[in-house]
């Protein structure tokens, strides 16, 4: 990189630059997202660009939310692609469904309740928040006990799988508490959408929102989100319009769903295309099967990474199968040993975030990437390392376990 | 399209979808953006996908940044890429630079001024206004007189290229007069970066945003921003936290520009290769060049279309060449044309928005977009269309006086 502005400015229309174009080594993408996407997906991304009013990209935009609501399980006809990355879809959300002075129960148990935290005091929201320790989910009652604590309370919002430690919060029940005691429920469902069960509908969730990076398998860009029933009458009966103009779901409607078609923003099209291919390939898995593989996997996995000493970092029947956390052997070298992943073996996994920085490693196996391929790469290239540094006892003992695992699971 | 969440919800995992794939016409893109990409820069979204920390991200990050602040002119380390498109952009800068109770000055002489104070009164500022017909730009004097009468004015904004009316602002000189009234200036620049004259530095521009999809040639989804050090100031001496997380400056430049690398969202990875070579290819024709390019083919297109009876909106010399607005000739079927364009010629160019809708067309050149092949496609398109609904004189006139104008220009 020679070219500066000052260069610039000096030479005026005789600069060349001499940036170089770029080629980057694939990975093998296990880390919190993005996961690897599939060929065709690639492919729809350099399909010829239209505009963002062209008849041929409005058919686009309805398949998109057609399929948004097969992968959510909803009808609502609120559903859509926010155009930004999955944190976008959390601040869409929040900013439609809360107004100033509302009382918002956020559940924080990692990273992103604290996130969801941030945002509501931001827009003005009344904070009340229960927290549980990082790696732990929270039982219904005692949401329920504190929803009766702030009576007030308009919405309560969880996340479905924490990324930052892979719990899996239990959701079925959850609902009802909430609309019993006058609050909606808001779902961030970034990692788990088309990773693990997750339904809309019949779960009573009021709104939910998703990333495109994680088990949808497409590059990261947009948003998917939907409001349900009582969401829409919630931004009905408000008195001030949302902080944000961008994420405004009542403008951004008049362009997706309500047949207008009125000029909003323009929309990120190229992104639009590749997550049309994508949840193509998710329906056309389906959406069980998706699930039960992604289950699949992750046992593999959990047993290869146990044999060497890795320990899960959540409690057993509460682990996301998509986002395998877990906590490192003693003595164990770990951003050295990322790092060498990733130059090496040309394999990405995801370290600890936050108060869990150097204390644990977070391993994707998210859509394409939740394979046999990545399960065996990952350990092999473990043993490896393991091996050159050192370790004599237990090599092989990862890829055993979780070949005894795929047996026991293919029974 | 026949699945639908019901059709799932009964079947299961055995459900089999039948959304086609789909591969868009190709069209040629002459309306207010997105404009055509390079082929290149289409090639460059279909790389291999890697991580948001791998390290040859972060490389792309920063050649992405020095090339932005080389289309920018300017030198301020908070340069960078928005993850969302140019209104996004707008969003992003206002969020940082306004806090609830600033007096905030807005310019407004078409819709994107409208925009900017709609996003001043969500945030909380102060909204002051002046305002100009739609098609006329603003003397700096009445800027200035604004300024006067409202004193405690923090922050002027500004549309450098109106592209609801296709007015060019002219801007040397007008930061002096807001700084030395104590009020930053802002500008939005979404259409005119790198297609025409614009000097971050040399005009002493507080902040500035564009997008990817109009003289960049880049598809949509990303918004570059570039912050000065009087911004920069501003942002520090906040006592409160902008009320939007996604777009908080303070969080962005910890990942983007400070070297910690601090995770924040997940950016947009495939989105900012496209940016990247598309930055390479402005930088490799020179900035001055891909200027006059702009003034060469809009001065053609707009000869062209004075000769079909096309009246230019905008008054001379205050006219943008990469967006060329014109009022319609007597009786003639604006919108049935227009689509015949599209369908029959896969030439998209725009229609009136806001209060001009109907009244004008907007024909956009900017980037891969202005050319000779854009110029006379259009016009012998047009051409055909008025000879088969019973025009029979001056077919000719629109490509002869294009022809003239190169030709004159080229002397």
């Amino acid at each position: 990189m020679t070219v500066t502005s000052e260069t610039l400015k000096k030479t005026g229309s005789s600069t060349r630059p001499t940036v170089d174009s770029f080629q980057p080594r694939a990975r093998m993408l296990l880390g919190p997202g993005p996961s690897n996407v599939h060929p065709s997906v690639t492919a729809a991304l350099a399909k010829p660009l239209v505009g963002h009013l062209d008849p041929q990209f409005l058919a686009v935009m309805d398949d998109v939310q057609d399929m948004l609501r097969g992968v959510f399980l909803t009808d609502n006809r609120l559903t859509l692609a926010v155009s930004g990355t999955g944190s976008a879809g959390m601040e869409a959300t929040l900013v439609n469904l809360v107004e100033p002075g509302d009382e918002v129960l956020v559940c924080v148990n990692g990273l992103f309740g604290q996130r969801m935290a941030d945002i509501v005091e931001r827009i003005g929201g009344v904070l009340h928040t229960i927290a549980r320790p990082w790696g732990d989910v929270f039982a219904l009652e005692e949401i329920a006990a504190a929803l009766d604590r702030h009576p007030s309370t308009t919405l309560v919002t969880i996340v479905h799988a924490e990324t930052s430690t892979g719990a899996l919060q239990p959701l079925v029940g959850l609902a009802d508490i909430c609309h019993d005691r006058g609050a909606l429920l808001v779902v961030d469902a970034v990692t788990s959408l088309a990773g693990c069960e997750l339904r809309i509908d019949d779960w009573g969730i009021d709104a939910c929102y998703s990333g495109t990076q994680k088990c949808l398998s497409c590059p990261p860009g947009l948003a998917p989100v939907t409001v349900g029933p009582r969401g829409l009458e919630k931004m009905k009966r408000r008195t001030t319009r949302a902080v944000s103009w961008y994420l405004d779901f009542s403008l951004i409607q008049s362009y997706w769903t309500d047949g207008r078609r009125a000029y909003h923003h323009t929309a990120p099209i190229a992104m639009n295309y590749a997550l049309h291919q994508a949840l193509r390939l998710v329906l056309a898995e389906g959406l069980e099967t998706r699930w039960q593989r992604h289950g699949l996997h992750s046992s593999a996995l959990m047993a290869g990474l146990a044999a060497l000493g890795f320990v899960p970092f959540a409690a057993e029947n509460q682990r996301l199968p998509m986002l395998n956390a877990v906590r490192l052997p003693e003595d164990f070298d770990e951003a050295p040993i990322r790092r060498e992943l990733l130059d090496a073996y040309d394999i990405e996994i995801g370290g600890g975030l936050g108060e869990l920085a150097g204390r644990v490693w977070r391993v994707g196996l998210m859509g394409e990437s939740a394979t046999r391929q990545s399960v065996f790469s990952l350990l092999t290239a473990l043993e490896d390392i393991l091996l050159r540094r050192g370790r004599s006892q237990g090599i092989g003992a990862g890829v055993e376990a979780a070949t005894r695992s795929y047996h026991a699971l293919s029974e």
